[in-house]
């Protein structure tokens, strides 16, 4: 997936603060947990706010209160994501690698982690046809790509990618050949293991972006 | 896309049958081409036989006595879209091509066919949680993955793949990097031209898994 999601602080602060925050905090992640589960099993359609709040064993009037609407938990899950993961962790660190090579490496080795830790999330968004599951599902995948052109511009100050690549396009390729869709072929579907996965794509991107 | 769906000798033949087979095939046609715009715009739990009839402007019976039921309509697609894309003479042309880097450009431009034309079946396909649907997808899935293994073994025959690459995974990459996923990230998403993308599978797919 190679992705970083921008704007982590707040949600990042909320685990530092102590005492009644924090226990909120706990029921707020232990309703997404349900939710994630539900609507992986379910879709979003087929789950009910009183589903979820049973699967968190909590009353549905907590789930409203914590998150007014069903569209809402949905919308937090990118933070949940963000804050399991270390994902804008990883990302700076990708980017800060002076390597190009290794750079590559290293969107791999975030790409297969997130399909990994976060398909079943994924998923459920792709397949939802509700139009506010869409409207987030935009915003990650401009984060997702909008990373992937971070990444380009530090490899053209090292002037490496290839000559005749276009810096947008060498952008949507970095972002599409490590994407869950290519996760989904060929580890789920073709049987790959995850490692064999990430190495492929770590080679696929050097050979697709860098110039020879 | 890059696949081929076997077994078209049936299909095809109906179209040569005169007088009343010939009539019935035309309503099997405008009732797939009916529920094939419903399930797109409404996804397939969202369509019922009742709106299939009056969209394809027959009665509900004709519909039922036609297939039987909404999954069969859904099972007709995989016949539908190789008549209407000549899939498998695309495809047996692309297999016979002697140059291996023109076959890999064929592949391309056969996936881009496919995705341009009948990126929305494979749309509501992906996207319903049906277990019928699922089951008609993995078909449809199986056959193209073959269709690249088909090609692979060509490929072989004429010692031009990679010599690191399995067999295997040449196949699944052909297949992955020619998808229709890659089409809706590059083309739906990153506003690539259609002309574009099959430039780029071709020349991607040449250098993914021919030997340098």
């Amino acid at each position: 997936m190679s992705m970083v999601m921008p704007g982590t602080a707040k949600p990042r602060r909320r685990y530092q603060t102590a005492g009644r925050r924090l226990g909120a905090q706990a029921t707020r992640d232990s309703i997404l947990q349900a939710a994630r589960f539900l609507f992986a099993e379910r879709g979003f359609a087929g789950t009910t706010i009183e589903a979820i709040a049973a699967q968190a064993e909590v009353a549905p009037q907590t789930v409203y209160a914590a998150f007014g609407s069903k569209a809402a938990i949905a919308k937090e899950f990118r933070f949940l994501l963000e804050r399991e993961a270390d994902i804008p962790h990883r990302f700076q660190e990708m980017l800060a690698e002076p390597d190009p090579a290794r750079q590559l490496e290293l969107v791999a080795g975030i790409g297969r982690y997130i399909c990994e830790q976060h398909g079943d999330v994924y998923e459920f968004f792709a397949a939802s046809r509700e139009p506010e599951l869409a409207a987030v599902r935009k915003e990650m995948l401009d984060a997702q790509r909008w990373g992937m052109r971070m990444l380009v511009d530090r490899l053209m100050e090292k002037d490496v990618l290839r000559p005749e690549l276009d810096p947008e396009d060498a952008a949507s390729i970095l972002w599409a050949v490590s994407s869950i869709e290519m996760y989904r072929k060929l580890v789920t579907y073709s049987g790959w293991t995850p490692d064999h996965f990430e190495r492929w794509v770590a080679a696929s991107l050097k050979g697709l972006v860098l110039a020879a």
